[in-house]
């Protein structure tokens, strides 16, 4: 197959070349749209640092940002970077130790980072990051101002390079050992979203946005 | 301050360099015991590459583990690895776009992967993974075979180079910003776990481990 929604590659597929794995686009940008959580890889004084951080999606780009002091950006700008996010969604309990597992959905994307260098551009990945996350919120804060769009950094990579790996269902047993009087199943794992707690210092005539009351995580569930 | 509980050395500071650090043990420790996923960083054909697995901590070390055809582990044995384990608290919304932060715990641990060559020393080191997840479980199941435990490599790190990082609380604004008409606070986000779902396969008379009726991710939480 040669589609252009076609993500593989001969270093995505030595990588995963082992079952559950996808390497079309719709799968990868599914784990990217769920989550902003993401897990940076790079190199740090010759050795492979992983930073947590939040990431967003504009079209068939990843970004992330950080402070301009930030190391991790520093080290990562213009550098091979890998950057993973992974929703952990249960755990499989078997009836062998050894067929234990979990279900998850992660996504890796491999690629050299892009600074972001024109302000204007920069901006706009700052924009959409938030309102990826808050729809609407932009337009309400206070603007942000050169000064700090300058102390920020933003780095991007394309997602050419990627793959998705997913294991869903109940656990997968030697089939002499389904017979064994041992309880197995999933425990299902997921992401809670408490009530939003108020600044104690927001102002009384503030209410909270109707928004934040069924806030999702997950863009694809917000429709 | 020359503790043996201090795990500062001259290149987590380095990394960490910032607020919100810490570098004692008990920081570091309570972060890892308290999910086990990790996300591990290490080098693969010459660039960085971030794998989710499952870590577990004997004492001073942190483990994961894997197939022993694992082309991640075949490349972090004996490598520069680091070992990041976030949870993920909270978003935190401010007044300004640039104070929009998260509430989080993160911990990183930088070290050299060892493999661990003795079976029996597997053995004891995944059954301390099984136990720690399920507390009794190791000996209901199906025994481990020799040949699972020669199928499985297990890694493992001193946590002698680690560092936790952690945000907790409300948005931390411009001074001036207080002043403005705008909703900021915090949703909190966290990991809720579900009421299991037995396998369609398992035998009528099995029930379900009383302990798995009110399970606990973190192992701090369960006392």
């Amino acid at each position: 197959m040669t589609d252009e929604n076609e993500l593989k590659s001969e270093r995505t597929r030595l990588r995963r070349r082992h079952d559950r794995g996808a390497y079309d686009r719709e799968s990868v940008y599914a784990i990217l749209d769920a989550t902003p959580l993401c897990h940076v890889g790079y190199m740090l004084e010759g050795a492979p640092a992983v930073t947590p951080t939040f990431q967003w999606r504009m079209g068939d780009r990843a970004y992330w940002h950080g402070s301009s002091a930030s190391q991790a950006l520093r080290a990562s700008e213009a550098m091979p970077v890998c950057l993973t996010v992974t929703l952990f969604d249960g755990l499989v309990l078997a009836r062998s130790a050894f067929h234990h597992s979990a279900n998850y959905r992660s996504a890796m994307i491999y690629g050299t980072a892009v600074k972001v260098t024109e302000n204007a551009e920069k901006k706009e990945a700052l924009k959409a990051f938030v309102e990826g996350l808050y729809p609407g919120r932009w337009e309400e804060l206070r603007p942000i101002t050169e000064q700090e769009v300058k102390a920020t950094t933003v780095l991007s990579m394309p997602i050419n390079e990627a793959s998705a790996k997913v294991r869903t269902g109940p656990p997968g047993d030697d089939e002499p050992d389904y017979a064994l009087p041992i309880w197995a199943g999933v425990l299902p794992i997921g992401t809670a979203i408490g009530d939003p707690i108020p600044d104690p210092r927001n102002r009384p005539d503030v209410s909270m946005p109707e928004s934040l009351k069924a806030y999702r995580l997950d863009k694809q569930d917000r429709n």
